[in-house]
């Protein structure tokens, strides 16, 4: 790690903002440094990681803002990370959500930051849990990550959260839907938001019921209705929670610090390092007459790949390499 | 690769129906010989490939449909993909084309596959290639990859295609909201369906106007006007595709055959070969104490990563595993 990487890491634990911006965009870019600040600030700050997802259209932003004044009038700091993975078409309104957060702006203990897709929805995922984790050890008490829609990419990134909250609204169909789209078994906690309008009983009483399919694991997953553009039930939601985090703790089952999390993060970071010291080594000439070849076309792509692991020296000169930056 | 494998890629050459679907699985499901089976058919066949996108409800199933029709009445030779990265929210209806398509399931040059998103995006995006490809290799003169929805992972699953449509229909705002999600620069048709509905001709001027902002490249982007359910502009669609492949052809730009789609395709290739072997070496004793130390948080997963990734002894060991089966 270079000499101002590692200033950096320590003005960010200080709290200095800038500190801590400058080290999102590291990791936003996957830099060649990322695993090492991931591993220097590693079990620093001690933060519930919460994910908010559901359809378009309900509500997510408002209810976020309505969440933040709330975890704020008690005196927690909020980080927020708001991620995109989808298109336009799937209806989000991110120019419309920022501007609604500028009341928190000023706030020195409320930082929000927006992440989109740059290049794959993998690097993605993974980016916005370092950004979550920088949040962390920058000293929040709650970091909240919210995406827009929900697809296979959005439930990618809802796996680093402590605490997931899938938000409804009383539209018919919408249970239905969120089965089959996975929501049943990410959420730890339902929000029907917009519950003053029509149906909201009737999705309510839905969910309980597909809830009570479910084998009993510990946690009753609650189904709470809040009317965020109101702010109510957002003091049950902040509960709700509160006793989801202490449920984690005595049950000793949160799947973020779990063992298994842990092993995949190790195998897609040695992915990643791996992945990063092949391309810095292209220009290399023994790799760089492969490359050529598969350029060229004379080589097939998989067989220069398998012909380039079978070959160890190779492989063994590659891997010394610094990686790129 | 094992003499079984051998057997069904000559099967497969030989036009076996059974043994494509079987070499389908294996690469779907992106087992140990992927690599192996994807070198031994690269360069067989010659099939255009082209990718079909667009919002959900532009009616590309049908108009699937009527393309699929069309070019059998010329006799040629149809694989279909229809790949699924996204959730149900985002308005797909799997199970109703797949009725649609019924009528073709008789007709045996025409192949029809469906992939949906079980692990990773990035692994549907490979695995939608390789499956295209193996239709290719199996003879067929077209294969067509349709994608519900547009996100980020379509964009993805798009680049393997030689020509791509963007499917739209006229209703306000879409040709800004295709500006946004980045169909302009994947598109090398744009389609107009439901064009007997109201605002069509106004849509296919708002995408001719901004098609003129592009510099020009050899390639004019047409805006052709089709209404799937009565075929109508199907044969000025299919016309289009064999000027694009025409055109792919004399300009030598290709991009799927071209050296960055080769480049890219290597790498990627490489690195699922190297987290192969490692997720192989799982097992031993000399990794399994890495890990078992990362699963008990003893070590952070970042750390061990760059621990491993520095020992070069070990990561050869590791390296010299034959991968996971």
């Amino acid at each position: 790690m270079r000499t101002t990487t590692r200033e950096l890491v320590e003005k960010m634990k200080r709290g200095e903002r800038l500190a801590l911006a400058k080290l999102m965009t590291l990791v936003e870019n996957r830099e060649a440094e990322t695993a090492e600040v991931m591993s220097a600030i590693h079990g620093i700050g001690s933060a519930s990681i919460i994910g908010i997802t559901g359809p378009p259209g309900a509500g997510k932003s408002t209810l976020l803002d309505a969440l933040t004044e709330k975890l704020r009038g008690l005196g927690r700091k909020v980080g927020i990370v708001a991620v995109d993975p989808s298109s336009p078409f799937s209806g989000g309104a991110v120019l419309g959500d920022r501007i609604r957060m500028q009341k928190h702006f000023l706030d020195e203990d409320v930082f929000i930051r927006s992440l989109s897709a740059r290049g794959s929805v993998g690097g993605l995922a993974r980016a916005s849990r370092d950004v979550a984790r920088l949040l962390e050890a920058s000293g929040k008490d709650v970091v909240i990550v919210e995406t827009v829609g929900v697809g296979q990419s959005e439930l990618d990134i809802m796996r680093l959260a402590d605490t997931v909250a899938v938000v409804l609204v009383p539209e018919a169909g919408d249970t239905v839907q969120a089965m089959k789209a996975g929501l049943l078994e990410i959420a730890d906690i339902f929000v029907v938001n917009k519950a003053d309008r029509d149906g909201s009983a009737k999705i309510k009483t839905e969910l309980e019921q597909m809830l009570h399919l479910r084998p009993p694991d510990g946690w009753d997953i609650p189904v709470l209705m809040t009317v965020a553009t109101d702010a109510k039930g957002i003091d049950e939601l902040v509960e709700a929670f509160d006793r989801h985090a202490d449920y984690l703790r005595s049950s000793g089952s949160g799947a973020r610090r779990g063992a298994a999390g842990r092993r995949s993060e190790f195998l897609a970071v040695l992915r990643d390092e791996i992945g990063r010291r092949i391309e810095g080594a292209l220009t290399d000439e023994r790799l760089g007459g492969l490359l050529d070849r598969v350029q060229k076309g004379d080589v097939d792509p998989y067989g220069a790949a398998l012909e380039l692991v079978g070959d160890r020296a190779l492989l063994e000169h590659i891997l010394a390499q610094p990686g790129e930056g």
